[in-house]
């Protein structure tokens, strides 16, 4: 048993304010994590709101975590107490389904998520399955890594998962929390990398952080100047795109892909048919994903830029993320 | 020179009357097929319809070509006068740009139609450039081989370029002509393999081409019943598919893909998303694709089902095609 102190909005969009709850016995596969640092993800933003309609109030947000090991569950594996670990999205899976065992863990048909299925690392306290606490390894800077877990997972996969190759020339739609970070993994990864914004506000961030091109589709004839150009195009926004503009900005054989939520797609066949293209989507990253991105990061020094707020400050932190224009990732740190 | 004796139609849905024309010097690189049969591919139709608003008239269509080699250009290689070969959808590609150096000829942006730039096989002669004309390999049934020349290419492409793996669960939409190859190329592959059409009069067929499973959409709650299952979805219509419903009888990591041109596609992203699926389409194939699915399919006695008609009787085979239901191929002969 374990009382855990937290923050909590007990309606939505209402104040986080202090909250305490009994997390009951420890399961025997868990683990449990006493937070450091919990970063901010536009996915709290939209829980916190319920716009995904599976919010349950007080709500707990936060699935970014880093933190030290505090309790270890009879039957977990591979930890030890006082080992430092990240959480992102995902707190559990099965491990015992197909999907699971051929490592697709986060494509488990009954898969928990931290703030969707128990409350989350708003607080001093976290809990998960052994199997998604990872071990930071040497390299990671720790009052940064937080936002590793959930964005930086994010947008790695695809690069996983689609085999991009580090000959492809990629195009990143959006330049924020999860954009920034794309921009570093893709530059490491060895690609010739674009960054599309709506502006060119954000361009000498984007070229210090890995692009070797910006394009600002608010200018005249922007993306068509772009056709056929992409081998892949990663959009990290949620808005809903001129798809057939950026489908006409794909090489042959190239791919569309969004882990952004935008609410749907809506394109012409034939040039997709025409050029063999593709659409596709994925949610953040499996276990031995997340082990690659951490090894990868910590290889090419890739870290969020990150900004941080004690987490008693946690309103005046959504505040930022609602209404201001962080750079680029908020993490709350106790 | 040499004067070829054709069936042209001289508008839109006109008939096809005999037609004579000069088609000029033999270009350097070209092979001339002296034509013993020809398929009738739903894209005949298409152009002869003008429904694309690319036929030039008179227009002679037919690019599902079986016949032998009569002339060799200088610099044409790797055939011989009097071989036996088989012409497609393509019938030039430029050879030096990028896609055609890395073998996705079909995706070159010069590439050129039999039917679309030039007079194609509805008549005694027909040219094309020498890696366009793919000799018939043995065990390869000569009277119904046109089809595969189009028809077999476009459903067994997507097997190689999306790395169909024979554990998968594949669903085939529409079974037709392109459908029913889909079947038994599919079946060879060693997949589990549905045959999915609106009632079930094509049932029993479907079972014997290779299908393990049926489903008539025309069902109450048929396609919902395959929900997550299948890891791949083959669509041969080009229908505006009810496409949620499709996506959502994908498997995790599932891939809905048409070889058929529906006008678009709708699709809601989240679901997409949260079990990382794709939308994809493809033309026909390359030139070394071609080869591997004749050898496939001479391997696995895949033949086209297919009705004959002489070349004669054009236009009773068009009326068959447009208001007839073929079963499954049309083919004219000389």
């Amino acid at each position: 048993m374990t009382t855990i102190q937290a923050y909590a909005a007990r309606r939505a969009g209402g104040p986080f304010e202090p909250f305490e709850y009994e997390a009951g016995p420890l399961g025997a596969d868990d683990l449990e994590i006493a937070v450091e640092s919990c970063g901010i993800c536009h996915s709290d933003l939209s829980m916190w709101d319920n716009d995904w309609k599976l919010t349950e109030y007080p709500f707990v947000g936060g699935h970014e975590v880093v933190g030290r090991v505090s309790a270890i569950g009879d039957h977990a594996q591979g930890h030890q107490v006082g080992d430092r670990v990240g959480l992102g999205w995902t707190c559990r899976s099965c491990m015992h389904c197909d999907h699971c065992l051929a490592g697709d863990h986060n494509l488990c048909l009954s898969a928990q998520g931290t703030i969707t299925h128990q409350h989350g690392g708003f607080a001093d306290k976290v809990r998960c399955h052994w199997g998604w606490a990872t071990k930071l390894p040497d390299g990671i800077e720790v009052a940064s890594a937080g936002p590793l877990f959930c964005g930086g997972l994010t947008v790695f996969n695809p690069l996983v998962q689609f085999d991009v190759a580090p000959t492809a020339r990629v195009g990143v739609v959006g330049i924020g929390g999860l954009g920034h970070l794309a921009l570093m993994f893709l530059k490491a990864w060895g690609c010739e990398v674009t960054a599309i914004s709506r502006t060119r506000a954000k361009e000498s961030e984007a070229r210090e952080l890995g692009a070797h091109h910006f394009v600002a589709t608010s200018e005249s004839d922007a993306l068509a100047k772009q056709a056929a150009k992409f081998d892949f195009i990663l959009n990290t926004t949620d808005a809903e795109l001129p798809w057939d503009a950026y489908l006409a900005a794909l090489a042959p054989r190239g791919t569309l892909h969004t882990v952004g939520a935008a609410p749907k797609i809506e394109a012409t066949v034939f040039p997709m048919l025409a050029a063999q293209k593709s659409f596709s989507a994925s949610p953040t990253g499996s276990i031995v994903t997340t082990h690659k991105m951490l090894e990868f990061a910590a290889r090419h020094q890739i870290a969020p830029m990150t900004e941080t707020f004690p987490m008693s400050q946690i309103n005046d932190a959504f505040e930022k993320l609602r209404n201001g224009s962080p750079r680029y990732r908020l993490v709350l740190t106790r």
